[in-house]
């Protein structure tokens, strides 16, 4: 399947694996890149010699790198280490990505904006980035409240009346072939995918915690700031992260004020619940997608079942694919 | 174009004109049925002699009937008022259906059943009900807060697994023919549509409120109970109305509390507003599909441009069109 996405990055499939920070390690993104997808490192909050380490693994396959934009405000060299590597593209979300364009420029690399707003789609084509991700806030990992199915073909509208060359990609409840082309005909040029990547074998995911996770369904997630507070991590107010819910969640859920207080208590209790586990506690990011995830599955196999659906224009509901 | 839903009910497209509150008369119920998509009238909260002189607008074009199922619950000789008209279809939301399939059965009208959660999808299907449209938050007016995107798919994944008959609808943030076909490829028969029609000439809409209200986009609404608050109109918890943000709805939402407590004030500015068509304090009920919206249409052109779109495939941005 061709779109202006594969043709411009040279993909076999119009996926692009998202920059997961601490799940997406070289081993995911080069998998998903030899697949035929494009794959990124989630170079995240920024660790460099956790990055430096992660292109080491993914070797001499292309893959792309992901940074949360205000992270990079605080450790700027991050950006000249990872165009450094020559990546395939640079991926940026969650604030104005305007200081690094000219360095990823120089460096002959294509800039990803992901966005939540159509203010903020508005302002990444003024940009001129080459591909704009609108995020809708059913996806797993931070975000805000747009929901796909409007979002994108209003930035698509957008792109169009400007007559911009910039490329959409949606993102947010896409884990499948059917989202993939849902996203196609919302006028994207192709789909990120985070949640059904969570779950992949080369994800960098504590394994205990991925069977009782994929147990559940798009209604057992939320958006909160509770693992962004217990975790000590300043996230500008307008974002908070769409997780499992938890009892421990559920618990401070509204009462963030009471978590802040007791603080101290309760972020050793994440940390012993990170050490064994425990799923009462611990809220993995994912997104409301985790319903469409049945099974632990490669990057390669779930880049190929995504692809092999997309030949035959799938639909799930075999009685329907006969009348429409 | 034809799906199962089209079948089923004998439209043209696979489209269905949402049943909004005090917004979907007769006329345009009509409008829309006569132009091969399914109208339903808005019986919302059920008032009696509002919706007999809808049908009565409607005349014999066969339209069907919705309603806010906990309304019936205070008033269940309303459902007996409105299958004697012989309506097209049942639609129900926001409450189980349980207590009125009975009837509807007996009157040989089929149930449509809304649902916001997959919890609920599966009562709904437990019911078996005829069709059952899984609602994202994206939705103008009442609804809950899961992406149309994942939510879908899961229920289409979930009707296969039982090998149910029940038909599947999209709901929330689909405005054109691109939400149709996205709903379509993630595995719905069909697509309801509110907020494009409550733009629609036929639509019982305050005409100063359209104009003003289509200049805006998705971000410039949300979900808040304030419009319930002040209209004191009891919802259950756990909804809340997608409306188009004003600066009484900014002042309010967040401190709903407080708005309670000057209730009787803040209740005669609304509806001095409501004289008025002051924008400042009202705030319609519209989804982010109104960034879609962009002109005050008939309900035979909105249905003749989509129809039109659906059967060249539409893809609003032309360059993409080829490459895919
Ligand atoms: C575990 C997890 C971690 C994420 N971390 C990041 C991140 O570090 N940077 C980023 O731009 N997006 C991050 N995201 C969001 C993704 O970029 C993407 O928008 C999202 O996963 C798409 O929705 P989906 O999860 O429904 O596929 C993360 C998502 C998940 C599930
Ligand atoms: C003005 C308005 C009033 C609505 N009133 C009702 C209602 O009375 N009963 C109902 O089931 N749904 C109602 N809805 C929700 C619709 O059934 C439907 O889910 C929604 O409009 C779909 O999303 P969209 O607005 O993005 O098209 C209303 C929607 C709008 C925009």
């Amino acid at each position: 399947m061709r779109t202006r996405l594969t043709e411009r990055f040279g993909l076999s499939l119009p996926v692009i694996q998202a920059p997961m920070a601490f799940v997406a390690g070289g081993a995911l993104a080069a998998a998903v890149s030899r697949a035929g997808g494009l794959g990124l490192i989630g170079g995240g909050y920024g660790d460099a010699a956790w990055i430096e380490a992660q292109f080491d693994i993914a070797g001499d396959v292309p893959v792309g790198c992901g940074f949360i934009s205000f992270a990079l405000q605080e450790r700027p060299l991050l950006l000249d280490q990872a165009l450094a590597r020559q990546p395939k593209a640079l991926f940026l979300s969650f604030a104005d990505p305007a200081p690094w364009l000219g360095r990823a420029r120089a460096a002959g690399v294509p800039v990803i904006s992901q966005v939540q707003t159509f203010r903020d789609a508005c302002h990444a084509l003024d940009l001129g980035v080459d591909v704009v991700v609108a995020q809708g806030g059913d996806a797993g990992g931070h975000g805000q409240s747009r929901g796909t199915m409007a979002f994108v073909p209003e930035v698509a509208d957008e792109i169009a009346r400007r007559g911009s060359t910039t490329l959409l990609c949606a993102a947010g409840g896409i884990a499948d072939a059917r989202g993939v082309l849902a996203a196609l005909a919302l006028g994207a040029d192709g789909a990120v995918i985070g949640t059904r990547f969570w779950a992949a074998q080369e994800a960098l995911v504590d394994q205990r915690l991925v069977g009782p996770t994929l147990a559940h369904g798009g209604d057992d997630t939320l958006r909160t700031r509770v693992v962004d507070t217990v975790r000590r991590i300043d996230w500008p107010g307008r974002y908070s992260g769409r997780v499992l819910r938890s009892a421990f969640v559920e618990r401070w859920h509204g009462d963030e004020a009471g978590l802040q207080q007791d603080l101290p208590a309760q972020e050793q209790r994440w940390q012993a619940a990170v050490a064994e586990a425990d799923m009462s506690v611990l809220a993995p990011f994912v997104g409301e997608a985790i319903g469409l995830v049945q099974a632990r599955q490669s990057a390669a196999e779930v880049i190929a079942s995504i692809g092999a659906d997309l030949q035959r224009g799938f639909r799930h509901a075999p009685d329907a694919a006969g009348d429409s």
